[in-house]
């Protein structure tokens, strides 16, 4: 099984020197190997998938004794994460979702889809995923989302995929999954935050409409941003026609976002993404 | 010599009809014809490029007593405008532009370059093209917008080109001109409104970057969009990065809604644009 | 109920003052108009899209009798398609089929899926479509056609749908359903004909995939273009690689298609494509 | 001075341990590091850019004496390359280059342009650039290009660029400069190779028109592309606006190409690119 190891700590000179001989020592097999310094903040990023058997905590103790003190050192192995999905009454995402699932695509397993409406009951039960329907009237945020973290520490998932979920989570709740909540904006943000962004783009009269997959943080559309898709659009398209024209995108960023995340090529720091896609 | 015919009007059934049928009692050849209706505001656009000789003040009249009161229908020659181009330090834009104007692919005529800066001088000479120099320091914003606009008279244009002028006019200057100054901005509008984009797009971790020509009104980066370019960034690049690669498409967006313009393209209406391209 | 006016004949001065005038003596309300006149050919294409009642074999007598003798006049219904899909062993574009068909997003009711595998029955049977399997092991071409005959002629779709259907249809086969059968193509054709696309294209080293949806005609590859989707690669792809970003495209560029199909927005003359989208 | 690494070699165990410490056992400083291992081929490539002084040709022994034995090793400082343009008629790849060289943006110096027409003369003589005119009327091919070589061993350029230059040049001439020939070829290789592909474009119908920027070599059309660019058309598009539509992107691909080559990005293997852009 091929494993993946990802560093990030202040940037010296030498640090691949010491890491790439670690690994030969080792006598893995590098098979991809990315790094990144963000000269703003001189910091090292650094991901690579090697193949190979060693005693995996004792090179990991090897790595971080040769690294700047304060270093994050993680190995992962390549396999499917679990994930929840959220979704309320669309289902393009959702259904992009299930089938990528359902054919083996996905670099994950679905444990179950909470929605807050029956609308997508019949599309998921067809795969045979579990649906967990949540409703969200006559509760407090507070009791909706105990049931939601009900659900969730039952699965322990990696991820939490928001799939069109109309929803908005409160800070409680998303603190308890850093950078493990996945969500599509259908918007170009930061333009157009909020509710009703087609709308809002008609009304402004744009040409390029957006679609922006995001972790999510305590601001609201705020998040960092994994990935952006756009689409030309013109004055003969009404709001709806940006909304049906926006569906494609969302579909395409959300499936490049998750499939980024789910290979663990993913680095958050502070309210930005590097990407080893 | 071909024309065009604008038409915006309230919409009835039968303009189409009308309109089409006095074209052809006056024997024109219609070369390209494009409508749209805004079903929101109820209300038909309409160009047609025709070929042929005709009265076209007595056409314009038979047009006008058929459509309803409102109506506002102006023909046009299909000829070269002319155009201000205004610059600061960057010459990307102002290159384009010359370089199509030198080789007359751009269906206009350059009467002079403004500027605020000596920068772009020694690349308008070349081109033979008068270079205007009007310092802003050390006057008041309606001493700087006073003789641009004694230039501006001189001249008459029928458009100024703000090839990344860097000053703010003021509405009393653009006032003077309703949808004749068109504007690049170097950001996917509504995205990232007023200076340093690239900074604030960096900052935010865009993965996309844009840029937006418009048409210039009384509110900074909030006028009618006209054409909008997007590229590709990752992490990797900086926001002087981000700056280069912006570039790329400010050329290629204000060089579009240049092309709209000059050609009779665009309707206003409101804060957008009808543009039949 | 919405219809669709089609016309197609030669140019000559005054059609469109004809036809409008014809709807509007008939009462109609035009909803979208778009001609194009074909200069190498001299050709008039109107698609008009318009609400109302009257007596449409009338008002085609009407049209037909004011327009150049040889103009062919077609009024349709806006009404869903009938359709049959194929596939093999591939599953994206049949799965964004049967999920749009699903959701009643797909202007069309399939009525059977046919294959030459059983590898996609699971999930066609999900969505209560009837598969249909016709093998084409020990039979001759037109043996395993006549097969297919059989089933078409049962359910006499207006369109055949070739999702990634491995097999070449025979000219016998083909004419008869002339501009009626699409098929994805896995490149951007004229580029990388036949067998193995991505296997071409990755030996050829080239920087962008594509996807080209078309009508199928006699020859292999060579019929009418519908739509084309391109993406980005780099030498980073392995064949298997681009295969898998084209699906993708290749998923979008059928999916357009089907749209202008179903929407009767195409006119085939020659070998291309006039597409009023 | 930044210095450029380019590494080549069949791929082993190692190879990144043993070039980054040797960069660290020279005190170098690594800016930029990219390493691609290409599968079919087992090969290794890897480019790096580095910051400090050290004995270079030591440097270069130390790394050859670990690598495999045919490795192909080169440090090359950040510099600007000597560069002749070849141009015929058509001015907008020229005035690209010609402008971003006069702005300081190319990271080449343009030694002379060389034309077999006069057309051209007057802009580059703007720009303070040599025109070199070769008629190739009346003379062998043979003559034609002794007269070119003479030029371009005077100057000894790193690269000649082929900016719309219609003569194609023999094996003889090729040969002489490998993978030192950039030429832009208006169409998406492999589709439309020859001459008029605008034309073959229009002709077959399709909807999205490319430009390829690629070495040249024996074969006509048929090197080691570097980049390629597409663009969105429609039945509206004559052969005349697919050329003209073309041309924007001609012009973006060529000047991406000149960029990957003049920072030394580019490895060509076979008749493929590894370009770490």
């Amino acid at each position: 099984m091929n494993h993946v190891l990802l560093i990030n700590c202040g940037d010296e000179k030498g640090l691949i020197a010491k890491i790439s001989r670690t690994l030969f020592e080792n006598n893995l097999n590098v098979m991809e190997l990315k790094e990144h310094v963000d000269e703003a903040s001189n910091h090292f990023y650094m991901r690579c998938e090697f193949k190979g058997q060693t005693d995996l905590s004792r090179m990991k103790d090897q790595l971080t004794s040769q690294l700047p003190r304060e270093a994050k050192v993680t190995i992962n192995p390549r396999k499917k994460k679990d994930i929840i999905v959220f979704a309320t009454k669309e289902h393009h995402c959702l259904s992009d979702i299930l089938i990528r699932n359902y054919f083996g695509e996905l670099n994950a397993e679905i444990k179950c889809v909470i929605s807050n409406h029956e609308d997508m009951r019949g599309l998921v039960e067809k795969f045979d995923i579990q649906y967990c329907y949540i409703g969200h009237e006559n509760k407090t945020k507070e009791q909706f989302e105990n049931e939601i973290l009900a659900v969730a520490e039952k699965h322990d998932p990696d991820y939490m995929v928001l799939a069109k979920f109309m929803r908005i989570l409160s800070p409680r709740f998303v603190s308890k999954f850093p950078s493990r909540i996945i969500n599509i904006h259908h918007s170009f943000l930061p333009a157009f935050i909020g509710a009703n962004p087609y709308k809002q783009a008609f009304e402004r009269g744009i040409k390029i409409i957006g679609a922006t997959a995001h972790f999510v943080t305590d601001n609201l559309d705020e998040g960092p941003i994994i990935t952006q898709k756009t689409n030309q659009v013109d004055h003969s398209f009404s709001a709806d026609d940006m909304k049906h024209s926006g569906r494609e995108i969302e579909r395409v960023a959300l499936a490049e976002a998750l499939q980024h995340a789910f290979e663990d090529r993913i680095f958050v720091t502070g309210n930005k993404t590097v990407i080893f896609g």
